[in-house]
């Protein structure tokens, strides 16, 4: 007998509560190999800078990079122009003026409160001075990411952003993501990927200036790059296998659905597609809807292997008990299918993204609505957020007290730094009170 | 011949800039034996439960706590109320206030932003559900730490805050730490400690609900288990070892630095004091005091031990120098004791906390001004910001068009999607246009 494309499972229900822990139990286990591997990569660019850095290049990617070719440039840049597909460069400038809206909206001030005796307490905030941006070659070279990663570093004020991307063979980098990088306003592009890219940002080489932050996806070498670099740097999130959880009522369109649950399967073998919903109608129609539309996709094979190892369709008793379920599996992408989104949108409590109603599918908030497409993945949209301007700026704190104002809280400072034992704090205020 | 309380150097020699070397290679390094130990000890809970946990705390803790004691009761707390010493209770209480009223400001509302054709884009701002403060025991055990840790979550609307802090032999917690805990707004207090009370916090137990994030300091065994678990649930950063740099010119006041050079040093042999002056005059001062005032003071061995490997007082030619070696160092505790120091504040690129003039010396910040004294170490406050309102809670973007506004823009994600190679993405856009 043949697998069924996707599964149909009540929700109160064991088998609709097993459904929960498979979809965490999503995660690939890291080779020790793989992170001995990473770890010698990193030593080397440390210890040999672009020696090193150069030799894995030449390797791993192209032959053709150099010490003298490794950063783009300015012809480069206006080659790719010249060559890219004009409706793409109009739809590129589109989506990258929209993201630049959004993520302005983002952007805070720094703030100062005065209180009586020259008491004044504030936060600045500052953006980051040096952002590393990875984005990876081959079919995972995605221009979208360009944007989604660069244009909120620069919204935030960000003095330098390098992009970081593995060449091809010849040594040319694909000119859909230099385009991209360009409109973004990166500032440099190196034609470095892998471990060795992640080693360049985070310690520097002759060539490359080493930077505050590394984000941007990759595969798993750069991942494990990443965390072994974090607090050396920072790091954005390492994201896991991503997933879509559609709520939908009786009166929603089985046609969007099961398009929408299938944009999200196509991204790679591990996704999850999740449809909740009140009416077996629908679940019954979204089923027939995704045999018949598969077949004209090309990603055909990896949208089955998905909706068959971890996409289901949940009947639910209602909508409130959908979003419950929902808020307990905290998705990457929410599309919230019912007669009154809205209405129902102040009891979502963990979502990356939510979308809302028949006309924003996915795919609206992956490419143009402006909203950041990188989003906490695998249930961790309990604590983590979106990409935003937030993740390019730091804060510091600020403290004035005139001596009148220290005098009025000196004897309980004291106080307290003598009941925690530390006496030299307490000395520290005690000599201005003679 | 005897080592000298604190060396003096030039900025612009080699001796100079080889400070800053030693002061980023403070970090301890870690043992495979503790790595492993800590491993061990959360697969043990993830298991067990409760039976891992009690035997733990019986073993490294106390043989008086059970399953039955483990959470701190009503009466216990009231007790220790009428234990503690009543100024203490008062400085205290002024404390929570003051830091109550600074955290406030920082409260960030959810927004939208409407545009035409029904498109609604927003960014919805709530707070964690559940999250666990980890209160060291012992002579590390500060009631101020509580508060710092405590009170940026309940005021982001955290709903449950829960405590977890290793029991003295005899089972019971330090009142003062229950004192804090309780005028804090702690909702629940357990007495585990270790990498035991992380993984019963990550995991959950039969006791102890699984909570979003853990915050807090601790010792190595602690801070391994909260890397371990970072990803399944958020951390705050790892603290390395701290420091202080103190920006002076020839009219600050040497006795006054001293003590605040001393208050940092006293913490931990790795911490680092940092004097950096235009003024030959004021660093012999600073050293003579150092010299004289050390003596009086009850951690005198740590403190001489860290100013001797760790402190320094740098010799630069003007306070404009003195700023970008500060700006490099990126100090977790930043003083400005100029005459002007407001002036300067648009200069400081990285810094923690910053303590403007004479009478704003770092325990001033450390116990009652109100800014949180959970500050970035060992030179991250270059992308990493003080423990705040924003680390305790999570954001959600949302997305709605009309039907008119996605015809509008469909033609343009289609594109992107067939650029990308993502037909299924295309697909669920072309659905929509029919």
């Amino acid at each position: 007998m043949e697998k069924e494309i996707i599964s149909i499972v009540y929700g109160n229900t064991e088998e609709g509560s097993r459904y929960l822990s498979t979809l965490r139990d999503r995660e690939e286990s890291v080779q020790q190999e793989v992170i001995l591997r990473v770890e010698e990569i990193l030593n080397n660019i440390k210890e040999q800078g672009n020696r090193a850095l150069i030799e894995y290049t030449n390797k791993f990617d192209s032959e053709n990079v150099n010490e003298n070719n490794l950063c783009v440039n300015k012809e480069e840049i206006e080659e790719a122009y010249k060559i890219v597909d004009k409706e793409f460069l109009e739809a590129i400038k589109l989506a990258a003026e929209n993201i630049r809206f959004f993520h302005e909206k983002q952007k805070k001030n720094s703030w100062m409160v005065t209180k009586e005796m020259g008491v004044i307490l504030g936060q600045n905030i500052r953006p980051l001075e040096n952002v590393g941006i990875y984005v990876p070659g081959g079919t995972a070279s995605y221009p979208s990411s360009v944007l989604m990663n660069a244009i909120p570093a620069k919204v935030a004020g960000v003095t330098n952003v390098v992009m970081v991307t593995p060449p091809s063979k010849d040594g040319s980098i694909n000119p859909n993501i230099l385009v991209a990088a360009d409109i973004a306003g990166v500032d440099k592009i190196y034609k470095v990927g892998g471990a060795q890219a992640v080693g360049a940002l985070a310690f520097g080489t002759e060539t490359i200036d080493k930077v505050d932050k590394i984000v941007g996806p990759g595969n798993i070498y750069v991942a494990m790059a990443k965390k072994s670099v974090y607090g050396y740097v920072d790091i954005d999130m390492i994201a896991g296998p991503s997933e879509i959880l559609i709520i939908a009522d009786e009166e929603a369109n089985p046609e969007y659905i099961a398009a929408d649950l299938m944009s999200q399967a196509e991204h790679d073998r591990l996704a999850s597609s999740v449809l909740v919903t009140n009416s077996l109608k629908l679940a019954e129609e979204v089923k027939s809807e995704l045999t018949r539309q598969v077949e004209s996709l090309s990603r055909k094979d990896i949208i089955l292997d998905s909706l068959q190892n971890y996409g289901v369709i949940i009947i639910v008793d209602s909508i409130k008990e959908a979003i419950d379920m929902s808020n307990k599996i905290a998705p990457e992408h929410l599309e919230l299918c019912v007669k009154e989104p809205f209405l129902i949108l102040g009891d979502i409590k963990n979502a990356g993204s939510i979308f809302l109603g028949d006309y924003a599918p996915e795919p609206l908030g992956d490419y143009i609505a402006g909203p950041n497409h990188v989003l906490p993945t695998s249930g961790t949209a309990r604590f983590f957020s979106p990409l935003s301007v937030d993740d390019f700026v730091k804060k510091s704190s600020f403290i004035h007290y005139s001596k009148e104002a220290l005098l009025g809280v000196g004897k309980k400072i004291v106080k307290l730094a003598e009941t925690e034992g530390l006496t030299a704090h307490a000395n520290s205020i005690s000599v201005r009170m003679k």
